[in-house]
């Protein structure tokens, strides 16, 4: 029996503009997926969802795994049991970290000898094939953990500080999202590309202040990133609200984490402000996960 | 017996950038300050403040149109009577209106034979002298009524849209906020001197479609307009809440005017559309005001 995790990630930075080239800042946080393999008579997938075997509609990320790993070495039978710290479809990386834990577990048990870095790749593969489209970065992180620059991975550490995150239960489609942005671009392209390159400037002064520690400049960039987002029309009340009762509890610096429209926002607080954060946040509607950065990506457990 | 009345405004674009010299766009609208003068004794102003002589502390703006016009004229009494529209600072413009009535109403009562420019500098010179710092855009668009283009002065025409205002009732600074923000733009040139110029593209594109009576882009560009103050820091929650609102109620856009952090917002709306998004409004808390472009500036009534 095997055993591995791999973890969800925030953007501190840079979202949406990331798809046109410009640097984000993704940061991987101690928000776990583990997946449990050993050899069994036949394919067995257990998790929240339920029990199925190879079943590319309830559990299709673990599916595709199995199949591809397959292709390198034969599975005949395997029994996974997924267990996760990381809300689904709330743009922290759960299906990556769940793709990367099974590779991870199924090249453990079968001796498969892929590297991290044909690791990432592979998961990065079977994202596009479930989703029809994704980017590298989920999957990256969620392998090598850590503050990953976007798209040049440079990896930095930022080893003290709290991430709370609050989700506003409202559901977003990234898809929706980045085509309505691709609209908004297309309809004024000589404003919204300089935004865009504004939100790149950002990743990039927000790499110098992540080596230097400063985490107020981070937090003041992040509301300026924030602020950015809105204009590029994917916040929604229910984010503002969180991330303006974050500020207002004190966290160094707050904004949407991932595609917006719904979904989740991060705050980025003092290790010891976390709680008083975190309340602020859960008394603003959000539902709240108190986490913090990790080096740690996939993890033979 | 004299009455004038002259208008307050609303900025559809480019506050805060237009203190660094960027294009922004405001707008007079039908809410009016009215002063009544005539021949009297002594020199009495009355209004909702209180019945007072010349009083700096009380009436500061009317009593230094009252020294100025006399260096003009000589003035041994007059009564004035003053009734406004406009909620007092919120942005609206409301000392600008008082200002140029007065001057307005003085003008005609002891034939001053000012012209309508003598009479917008005059009032920007009187604000100078009560605040230390103004804008001269409020006096000059309350003077000359409709749509304007700062500092190029173009006047354009907005004929067919409802405005709906949303008050917080927080109160803000707006010195305070000028100055906040000029500290983020010395903190981070290279990133807030671009998020200037891209508020001054705004008005830019929104100058013409002001002149294409393109009113779902005009209120598109005010929602990038918003995020950008958002990202400049002079939003809050209570802000948030009432544009989120206004939108969600079918406006076409709606963002902050004037400084910030308090104070009001403005929406744009369709004219059948006004009560719904007043109501909006209203329901998130706002103190709300229904009105409409005007090109009517300072008139004799």
């Amino acid at each position: 029996m095997v055993s591995c995790s791999a973890p969800g990630k925030i953007y501190l930075f840079g979202e949406h503009a990331v798809v046109y080239g410009e640097t984000a800042i993704a940061c991987a946080v101690e928000l776990r997926t583990r997946v449990r393999a050993e050899i069994s008579d036949s394919v067995i997938v257990k998790s929240q969802i339920g029990r199925t075997g190879i079943d590319f509609e309830k559990h299709p990320y673990i599916s595709s795994v199995i199949e591809k790993m397959g292709e390198i070495s034969p599975i005949k039978g395997v029994f996974l049991e997924i267990d996760s710290d990381i809300p689904v479809g709330s743009g922290l990386g759960s299906s990556a970290a769940v793709t990367i834990a099974s590779i991870g577990a199924l090249n453990e048990l079968f001796g498969c000898g892929l590297s991290l870095k044909e690791i990432a790749k592979l998961g990065h593969q079977i994202e596009i094939s479930v989703q029809g489209a994704a980017s590298p970065t989920d999957t990256y992180v969620s392998t090598f953990g850590g503050v990953v620059t976007i798209p040049e991975r440079r990896k930095l550490s930022m080893p003290d500080c709290g991430i709370v995150i609050g989700d506003t239960g409202v559901f977003s489609s990234t898809k929706e999202l980045v085509a309505n942005v691709r609209k908004l671009r297309e309809s004024y392209p000589e404003l919204i590309e300089p935004l865009m390159a504004s939100i790149g400037r950002i990743s990039k002064i927000g790499e110098s202040l992540v080596l230097a520690g400063d985490y107020p400049s981070i937090g003041r960039l992040m509301n300026v990133n924030q602020g950015l987002l809105d204009a590029l029309g994917v916040n929604i009340l229910e984010l503002s609200r969180l991330i303006y009762s974050a500020r207002g509890a004190g966290a160094f610096g707050a904004k949407i984490t991932g595609a917006g429209g719904g979904g989740c926002m991060v705050a980025l607080t003092a290790p010891d402000k976390c709680m008083q954060v975190a309340a602020a946040i859960s008394e603003a509607g959000g539902k709240v996960t108190i986490t913090k950065p990790t080096q740690q990506g996939l993890l033979l457990d």
